[in-house]
């Protein structure tokens, strides 16, 4: 596996454009199109929230088609809380792309991000999605679209050998706020010219997102509009990953650390962060308890303001990690602290309840993410 | 019910002291020591945590005994994750007290709030105890000496007729970050004249608190040393409350009084805070889940920033009661705001799960709370 350059569009046959439509107050980039030139296959994790925006019902039903052309997206406005005007409004967004692409309207993903309650201005999202189209750019223009409180862009791209083929994985996201996904992040959108089984794509992206992107958090609070796609479109002519076989696990492998790379730009770029907080949890019962306890300490704002002085205040963490009601004592509880670089903190926490490991990373809590957040109404 | 002066010693018998023992950098008070004349029957609660302070052990062991003359309480170390030399300093704390008062030393509590994980200097605390006991001060005195971040002392006292005597219930709390009681507050101590059997003074404690001290968050982080104490001497002369009848109602009324002002003082003194944030929750299943709603709204980092920006942003809540994995969808909330004074917002949530409701009471996330906790350490 190595690293390929241009993120979203560094995978063979796809296309990305993007538009300052004027759903920001300002004149950036708010509509982002990616689309594949040919039919392609889809796999997408979203939100757990129960109150979930609108694009998020309809690409929920949609990529369980598994044939998907392009995900459109527009940032500044979460069509969410929008009742069915809002519902209107995504299906507009996914049969304007369909009829712009010749493509069918299930063959479409529609993400939202920004302000929630507020009606999307459909007209100018029509016309930017337009403009998109017609005006293919680079794959940093997309990632730069679909932006909110983001300071910058976060791009990735791999490639790796199936088949004796060379194949690409790039993608990218955005969120750092509202930040703690579950089933996916904010927005991800990953894509490959790998050939392969709609419901493997679907599991190697399922396995990959669980250590990576379902294990950051920013601030605690799970978004109603998370979503995380990838399409795949087989252009790089391997033959077609259709068992769970040594070229599954290269995929997954290289799927992983695409997805690992961009859950720790968005970690560092969460609102106001100045530190990656890492919180790797030993022994414990299960995965998902050891999850669970470094979730309390990355999302406690006493450990993190402690990490925004670059420090670790054990004591803290204990408190923490003894809030969850487990079987966990001042004598079963180790607490270590690593200062691998300026910015960086690492934060070892042993339990004495099994064997399970899991790391979770989140950033400090600042005075900036309090300026941002008051700003941000 | 009325009010009455002088907090913790408004009952009749009870006498305080305080001392500046250099537990703290500077010349504060650090130690307070507060005793019934006479043998006086007591309740208590502590921490859920699963890690507890020294002296949260020795003081659950001897309120189990029912009879308790006095608290003795250190602010400026915790006392937490000090090992078996901790539980000797907590003893030798109790022990001294005892010894003062002609006690057992069963009848002593002790309390110790301040820095996690660092040994008591034990020899200038017995010196603290000494000098508190030697020179007996205002309830103030005691209210100051149990403070660490607090901006000020918190006390209060009502009054009321029981069995045509008037009987008093006073008392003080501390407590402004690692806030999230469950069971009790960080420090509350209360004392009363009212004669009262054992069982229903623990009973009446319980009741008061759970809509009042275990209703409150300020970050979400339950301390490792919470403690709420009340002594009640009997020294009012009325007939003592045996069991739960009018005069029982009457007591619990007006230990609910007191311990909701209290409540009410910590939330608007938390670490930074500039306003008072009243959820009400209705519609939910049965008490608890309501409450939940609430400590989850209460507790949205989200939700705290836009309250410090004086508004609601109803988006943010709807997220924050999406995460909760309940039955409620966008069509199920409904979200208010209410401005009555400048430096107060009530948020009322109605969801559709039954006819229960709770209120949980928090502050704003500003960035003063940064500054104090980076600094902290």
């Amino acid at each position: 596996m190595k690293k390929a350059d241009d993120g979203i569009l560094a995978a063979k046959g796809f296309k990305a454009g993007a538009a300052a439509a004027g759903i920001k107050s300002d004149d950036r980039l708010d509509i982002g199109l990616v689309w594949s030139e040919t039919p392609a296959a889809a796999a997408a994790v979203f939100t757990q929230n129960s109150i979930v925006a609108a694009p998020v019902v309809l690409s929920r039903r949609n990529v369980a088609g598994g044939k998907v052309r392009a995900v459109v997206v527009n940032s500044g406005n979460a069509n969410c809380m929008t009742g069915d005007e809002g519902r209107r409004h995504a299906q507009a967004m996914a049969d304007d792309s369909a009829a712009l692409l010749g493509a069918g309207e299930k063959e479409i993903l529609v993400a939202s991000t920004g302000i929630i309650g507020r009606p999307l201005p459909i007209d100018k999202v029509r016309a930017g999605i337009k403009a998109a189209f017609e005006k293919p750019g680079t794959g940093d223009d997309f990632a730069t679209a679909i932006m909110t409180t983001d300071t910058h862009s976060k791009s990735v791209a791999y490639t790796c050998e199936i088949g004796g083929k060379a194949i690409v994985i790039g993608g990218c996201a955005k969120g750092s706020g509202m930040m703690q996904p579950n089933m996916a992040t904010m927005l991800a959108f990953l894509t490959t010219d790998a050939a392969i089984a709609t419901e493997l794509l679907d599991k190697a992206l399922r396995e990959a997102v669980r250590t990576t992107l379902n294990s950051i958090t920013i601030d605690g609070c799970t978004s109603t509009n998370d979503t995380l796609a990838i399409i795949a479109n087989g252009q790089a002519g391997n033959p077609s990953i259709d068992e769970e076989n040594d070229d599954y696990k290269t995929f997954v492998e290289t799927l992983r650390q695409a997805c690992l790379d961009l859950a720790l730009m968005l970690v560092r770029d969460g609102e106001g962060a100045t530190m990656l907080v890492t919180v790797n949890v030993r022994g414990a019962k299960d995965y998902d308890q050891a999850k669970q306890i470094g979730y309390a300490i990355t999302n406690s704002p006493l450990v993190k303001t402690a990490a925004h002085g670059k420090t670790a205040n054990w004591g803290r963490i204990a408190q923490t990690v003894g809030t969850l009601g487990l079987d966990i004592t001042e004598d079963s509880l180790d607490v270590g602290v690593e200062n691998p670089a300026d910015d960086e903190l690492i934060i070892n926490v042993t339990v004495q309840l099994g064997d399970a490991e899991a790391t979770v990373y989140t950033c400090d809590l600042s005075k900036d993410y309090v300026d941002i957040n008051v700003e941000y109404n």
